[in-house]
């Protein structure tokens, strides 16, 4: 039982209404790995890093049970980096800078070790880096999540597209559900991109929650009020970190067991937001996960006696 | 036990990118009162329509269990009249055309049989002309709700003010949260409107559900995911008749009964969108009801158990 984890790791540079950082760490599989750490021992990354990557950033993965042997690093090379500035809304932002570095010629090489993982989540990478992961996978595995986004739709549609055929569980936001199935509705929406391979699909609505659907039911999470979200960067990550964790950590990949994955991705996001970049993951205790999940519960649980 | 409910009825005329209608029965309490009376029968009404108002219309009402005694109808004089058009999101609209006509003069009278109801649902309206009901009430309420919009705060805010510190339970929008408070983060926002004098606060998110608050909790009830929203119109005005009527039918005010009515509104107001005007709400059986109920059950709930 392991998950293998692939996606960025990469260094951003953020602005909100509440600040500014310096280069600090991020990447998508940086985010997916700390949040899925909370839920389980068995993390696999594969993913790759230029030279200025510092050693102490490798050892906090190290230190979250995140095996970096899939870590290639590149000498002489610089590390993807990506800078933004979020609008007072916190749903919009700009892209400032992208520098893809070490992204540009990334060869995906999955170690022998990791070639029978159960579960495979892969973070959002073009479509084409994504199915050289999977290719190199021994057996399937029980479980596949793909992240993608709106720029992959843009531009390399034809490689998403194959790719959706072999996932199980396709996680996008609102707007890209809308420019892939060319539906407003998301209900529309969802029935439109299941036919497209995915048994799953997870739309994200950002600060209006999460639906889960597969092709006969709908489940809703919502997302937590908070007094302040200070920096939305890696929210959709550490969701999917949350959700692919704890199905690894409780091996059941029925429907409820999904919501109940779906609230922990949603507590893991509600957590993520609420410091700049990576520092509220690290910090998190299980405590705080534990209580942050009550707080779910407490917020949607009803209890309505039908006949 | 009863509940009195105050507001306008009136003509609409509406487009959507669904289509268009001629002039269709309308009203912010002709909503709340069809809505209500799947829950109650103890509904009495207080507003004003001209002479133009159809005879079939006030059929219609008092065929909903509605005690028509406190409708004014003005003779020589025609009927509030509102038009608006839809964009393609639907939860932004412009308004083509405003006739206030008997609304321009409404003094509402309250019977005396209606003076000591339990439940007194105050529909969106001017702010003195909601004060003014609740002058005539022999005995406090046992629950005061207010609705109210974006329009009166640019223009009526200390009357409206006023209200507030009378009432029990305010529901506004998210904008009009935001708006009324001066918070961008609607939790902080509902920290700022209950020191205006509400024990509870309703913030309504159209397609993204709805929030409760108190002081110290905060309940989350959503949207039902819909495959067609044809119109939007009296979509609140619905959830706020579900919401009071609820409360009326099990005569309790408690924060947990609270939640159970917000899920009650919510089945309502998902229900009024699916049809042009009140159509929806006029065929509706109690099986539907309980139907909607339970797919609301279904959205939400899961189980986590915490250690």
């Amino acid at each position: 039982m392991s998950i293998l984890i692939v996606g960025t790791v990469a260094f951003d540079a953020i602005e909100t209404p509440f600040g500014k950082t310096d280069k600090i760490i991020g990447g998508a599989a940086t985010y997916i790995c700390l949040s899925s750490s909370f839920f389980t021992k068995n993390l696999n990354l594969v993913s790759v890093v230029g030279e200025d990557f510092p050693n102490s950033a490798i050892e906090m993965l190290k230190n979250h049970n995140v095996c970096i042997k899939g870590l290639q690093i590149k000498k002489g090379e610089k590390t993807f980096f990506w800078s933004g500035r979020y609008h007072n809304d916190m749903n919009t932002r700009d892209t400032l800078d992208t520098q893809l570095n070490v992204l540009e010629s990334f060869n995906p090489v999955v170690p022998e070790e990791y070639k029978e993982c159960n579960f495979l989540m892969l973070g959002n990478l073009m479509p084409l880096v994504q199915k050289k992961v999977l290719d190199q996978m021994k057996k399937r595995p029980k479980l596949i999540v793909l992240d993608t986004m709106n720029f992959w739709m843009d531009n390399f549609l034809e490689d998403l597209l194959d790719s959706l055929k072999e996932v199980d569980v396709l996680t996008i936001n609102d707007e890209e559900a809308r420019q892939l199935s060319g539906e407003y509705s998301l209900v529309k929406a969802a029935k439109v991109i299941l036919e497209m391979g995915p048994k799953y699909l997870i739309i994200k609505k950002g600060e209006h929650g999460a639906l889960l659907f597969n092709d006969k039911e709908v489940f809703f999470a919502p997302a937590l009020p908070l007094e302040d979200v200070f920096d939305p960067t890696g929210a959709g990550d550490s969701f999917a970190g949350g959700f692919i964790g704890y199905l690894e950590k409780t091996d059941d990949i029925s429907f409820e067991n999904m919501k109940r994955a779906v609230i922990h991705g949603s507590a893991m996001a509600s957590f993520c937001v609420e410091k700049f970049g990576t520092k509220k993951l690290e910090e998190l205790t299980d405590e705080d996960v534990e209580k942050r999940l009550q707080e779910f519960v407490d917020l949607v649980q009803f209890d309505i006696s039908l006949v």
